[in-house]
């Protein structure tokens, strides 16, 4: 079976899982947008693709897939996935089966208003969120809600333009300031569904951070969870981790599944201040926690392999090792 | 000849760079405060050590050089340096040479308001640089400088605490607001020698982005130059940068260690807004850019081993090959 990773980015460690997890029985290709994306250098194949937002994306990947006998997708960004899982039916057409989630959810799953929406509609704990300064206002002086405020764009990626207030004055400062650099920047093209209502005012939660791992198989049946707690190191430089059981995010995550039905792998952050945990984001893929989980023992490719030849795996395949730590490291490759 | 490196923290490769360069000739050592330093893994031994702030810190370096027979000592960390330069002869009086600049020099390279005023005192360019709000506006309303302004820690590190100011008004929000994040920060032990003033105003310049590394011997004789331009990813998530040569940067770099006389690697940030070239920060040390030099056919480390053993160099093991771009790659590794 050959497989396509779609916008691959920096992720060359995700290549090299499903190289090993295919050995000698297929291919991995790779595409991304962007020519110098180094994760091309893991690939068997990899090829530079038009934009996610061109009208040509799509035709162009259906394309490709037919080219090289693709029989399995997996998109690893969130703006493509969305795309992609509206043209879920087109490739199935043509016997690509693609790992995505329905539309809908990943709509949830991009838009931070929608996900507080969703989870506080199902009464799973997430942090109180706002779309109006007004509201949120309000809310500060009734004490519903109190400093420190995190201010961020509504369809945010990663870490950019996210600001921390500590009083009103900074509030109101960084809520225009985040509508502005939103207007002014490539984050434009998805808050363009809503301009006005691209910021959130989200109540800040301190306290322990959690990365989860919800696994579902290709029908969206339930199959494991894997958690890990975020370590915080010196100057906050590096990236560890360590796998760990608990049993209330068990239960937060498998209560989570019920309404989500999703496809593959929910990452999801969760915090604790103590006394309660809370969701905080959802990203329905590989997230940028899953090679903690793979180091531990977890081998997601290969299940997903497995359930795409029709097989079942064995229960250790999910199963990771309580207690491994993990540790981001960072080479300089050579690209030309 | 064994080697130490001292807040070694997530440089693995620079370790690695080390003991290809002593070949079977010695070991690298290396420490950390922190005990799940990455790079640990790494070295032929590690050790934690104290904090640098700690009282006992240089006599347990000086200890643990006398016990494994240390001939040389790298620092990879600003304050590490700064420390180690007060104490760089009780080092040299058990033949330990530390690879460190003098006392004074160090500290301009950790003071951003001490850089701007040692390079515009020899006329270097910078970009404007102001301790004092109030003169920062008046400047405005003059029309001596143009919104936006960067607001950030006059003793700061990474990207910690920065804000682009945009108007008055956020630069007004952001000047009280580093203040206050400093004194409840990890940045308080460096900004106590001046709390008052431990906040920098300063210019943005727009445009092209360049690393320097600027290498002189033991001695403080200048030796080589290499410039890196950086190359700007999508979304700003990867860090990729190409070898090039410029004139008008070398002769700035040639210019700058006429004053200078650092000691090994001087580690530069150099903005060209198009018309001209800005010298934005020092560091004293192997930075964060240096794998990209190595990557081109500099090899720093072994340059370091060969003068500390009374070698000459060839001219070709400081010289990067023109054109190379290397890439940022992330893996995770497991450290238990």
């Amino acid at each position: 079976m050959n497989i396509l990773l779609t916008s691959v980015g920096r992720r060359g460690y995700l290549v090299q899982y499903f190289k090993d997890a295919l050995k000698e029985s297929g291919k991995v290709y790779v595409s991304n947008s962007d020519e110098h994306s180094p994760a091309f250098k893991y690939a068997d194949e990899y090829i530079v693709s038009p934009l996610i937002y061109d009208d040509g994306y799509i035709e162009f990947l259906l394309d490709y897939c037919r080219q090289n006998k693709i029989e399995m997708l997996i998109s690893l960004f969130d703006i493509d996935l969305y795309v992609l899982a509206q043209n879920k039916k087109k490739f199935e057409e043509i016997g690509v089966i693609v790992v995505v989630s329905d539309v809908e959810f990943i709509k949830v799953c991009n838009d931070k208003w929608l996900t507080y929406k969703y989870l506080s509609e199902r009464r799973l704990p997430t942090p109180k969120t706002y779309l109006e300064l007004k509201n949120a206002i309000t809310d500060i002086n009734e004490k519903n809600i109190t400093f420190p405020l995190i201010v961020k764009p509504r369809w945010g990626m990663g870490s950019l333009e996210i600001y921390v207030a500590d009083n009103e004055e900074e509030l109101k400062v960084f809520y225009k300031k985040v509508k502005r650099n939103i207007e002014n920047s490539y984050l434009k093209y998805e808050s363009k569904q809503d301009i006005t209502n691209s910021v959130i005012i989200q109540e800040k939660i301190n306290g322990s951070e959690y990365g989860v791992d919800i696994i579902n198989d290709l029908s969206g049946r339930y199959r494991s969870t894997v958690i890990r707690k975020k370590i915080g190191m010196r100057a906050g430089e590096t990236d560890a981790a360590k796998i760990l059981e608990n049993d209330e995010i068990l239960s937060l995550a498998k209560e989570l599944t019920i309404y989500t039905k999703h496809i593959g792998n929910l990452d999801i952050d969760i915090l604790n201040n103590g006394e309660k945990y809370y969701i905080l984001e959802m990203n329905a893929r590989f997230g940028g926690g899953y090679p903690f989980s793979h180091l531990a023992g977890v081998n997601l490719p290969l299940a997903l392999i497995e359930w795409r030849n029709g097989k079942e795996i064995a229960e250790t395949v999910l199963k990771a090792e309580t207690g491994t730590v993990g540790q981001k490291d960072i080479q300089i490759i050579k690209i030309n």
